[in-house]
């Protein structure tokens, strides 16, 4: 029996997460684009509450896969972060997550940033519990499903060779 | 001539904001909940965006008013933060911002703060300039049209007063 | 009987907060001035600290009105925020709170922002607890408690149409 | 000629600085007080506001000395620093720097850090500039003004050492 | 002729970064380890420093690839972030970044984070700029530098993909 | 019998601390340079990791001394903090701390400030706690040991006189 067989799959719009938010010189780095570092911990937040969303816990994040900086983000300029479930296994879920960049004088958008976060449900004590199964809905979801599962082994086997190494 | 003849109207939807945060131990006071400021802090970023996204330009706020804490937010708890614009006048917007907050353990949503916030279109130099009016579409933005006409006249009132005292 | 009788009646002179801030670019937004949540979280800081002063308890935000931006901050400036008790009633206080900057090359003083920020003092549970009335000595102090007596009742009306509706 | 005779003497009391700070969770570190870094970014920023007074110029941190934590400082204590030039000499500024804590219960005060800041005063390119002399009128800021004398010494022939050994 | 033909190889030795951070209250999510989004921060400057080291010049984040959490952080834990440059391209560098956690009590430590940084080196008008080859010396840089020519290539085609898509 | 007769004592290099941050604009003050709060702040982590490694316990600053900033840090720099344990008395140790700035384009480093910081080891209830004797092996160490001495007297000549004022 599998652990997560009492949970009832989800779709992941029902977890679906939109954050906005305005880039200050507070998130810069020396030469007036946005700090990456900042970029990231605002995906994480986003992923984070995507994650516990789907699986109604706290979640602590467990790995970052594929994150690509596709072009500059300038102070003044607002982002928005999207955050989708794309597949769940027993206590983890791998998290898509879009970035993109808008120009306060025009609207116009572009992709900024992209990336895989992968997230474990956790209770009070820290200790991993199941999630529900991700129930793709539409064909893009289902892709996305199945491309996290082919993730999911890669990383399996990295993080066995990290840990053995120590 | 109106100073906003030559710009074109536009419905409040295509300048709404959703701003989603996670509450977490840096944002809370000494009695375990959020921190006031740092709510309003996040509202006025979404509403700075909003009035960014409106304007086409640059923003900086004018006024807080009618801001109330309805209940507590905690750790751990999500916070969804919706701004609409709800009427323009020359140079300057009211925006409604909402504040909710989400029990992560059972996803359900409680309305914790709202208030109105007014912001000024600013060009390069910092000198106000005009923002298109808005259009209100459905009958609760043209309710909230309405409405915030009536608070702009009581508040020009209120700074004509404190500009006295200095 | 009334909830308070029992706490003896307290001057605003012994709660009154002085803070001085300078404005660092940390603080500051895409043109070059401050950042307007910036402001009010400084300025809900010393609200806060006049309350539990004025209450001998911890004490949460619970409005803010008629917050004006009368003047741009800028990076170097020095802001002064001054809070003052202005009423108490049963759990709550009005704190008045005035904004001042100061330009460093001439020391001159503006007046660049005042608000009306409501606190509830709390016990360690959360619960809230009894307040001291306040006893205004000076007529400005006088004139201050007449009029937040007059603003309570706004907002009473208000908090319960916003409770009503969800 | 003396390069700050052009420059009118001034009393420390046309500089002083009150700060009052409230203590929250992101200020402390893993034992549950005031992190010893914040304190003395406190102490910094109203050092630098009473230079800058004094002055009329931006200054910048030259040395801290004597700098002492006597007793700790807990989540929700208010901190209330107060800054007093104590002497001048050509382009800086001896700045003797008090911290109290407040008891929210009690509304009771201690004496909880004391230092000596050193500022320099600086032109738009960084260049040093001549401040005012300062013109103790106490009692006490004569003895302040005569102390702050000998720690100048002290620390002049301490940063030579430091410049020679590189 | 390529691009970095003139500029001449350096060891990784000769870039290589140590940070050294304390876990604080202000780093924690809601469960009390360390949020992952500071790690990947402090990861972030660690690389830039490193990149920048090697480069001569201001760099910004590319991309993030396998960076796994092993496991948690507390507060009170002193985190350690070693970075090492493995391999660098034109204009792009992949930084090693390894993260070990140091239990104060015992001065034990874990492995606990990993990840693969690619910087950009850029002038100061952002535009991208030759870096010097990177020499490996020992057995594993000489590893390192292979593995990280593989993984160029799988992430430059993922980009390529991500540009189509738009 | 000595308080610390029954820890093993332990030299310097055990517990040998670098820090390596890079300049942010949210570092920097309104003429460009670093923030002298942020330095102290930086270091004063710094000297908490050193001392909590020398002691095997969590660690308080007590004092600071001596601490000078020698030249600017601007934007864009690399900071290296070295902190090194001089002394150690009972349950108290005095840090020294270094800190130097590398310019981006050349690599090469200047000497910015120094000043010796003092720890108290704390258990959990916050007392003091008895740490190991430093064993100094260089001549470099043992000379820092004696002056460190001599530092201690001053010091606690100082707090007696601070402590009896109130």
């Amino acid at each position: 029996m599998n652990a997560t067989t009492h949970l009832i799959g989800k779709p992941p719009k029902d977890s679906a997460v939109e954050m906005t938010e305005l880039v200050l010189p507070s998130h810069t780095n020396a030469v007036n684009t946005i700090f990456g570092g900042q970029v990231v911990a605002w995906m994480d937040i986003a992923g984070a509450i995507c994650a516990q969303r789907h699986s109604k816990r706290s979640c602590v994040t467990a790995s970052i896969d594929a994150l690509h900086f596709l072009c500059k983000i300038f102070i003044g300029q607002v982002v928005v972060i999207r955050a989708n479930v794309n597949y769940a296994h027993k206590t983890s879920m791998e998290i898509g997550i879009r970035v993109e960049s808008e120009d306060p004088k025009t609207g116009d958008r572009n992709h900024t940033a992209s990336g895989y976060f992968t997230y474990v449900a956790v209770d009070d004590a820290g200790t991993p519990r199941p999630v529900p199964p991700v129930t793709p809905e539409t064909e893009q979801e289902k892709q996305w499903y199945q491309e996290a599962q082919e993730r999911r082994a890669a990383r399996l086997a990295l993080v066995d060779k990290l840990k053995k190494k120590g």
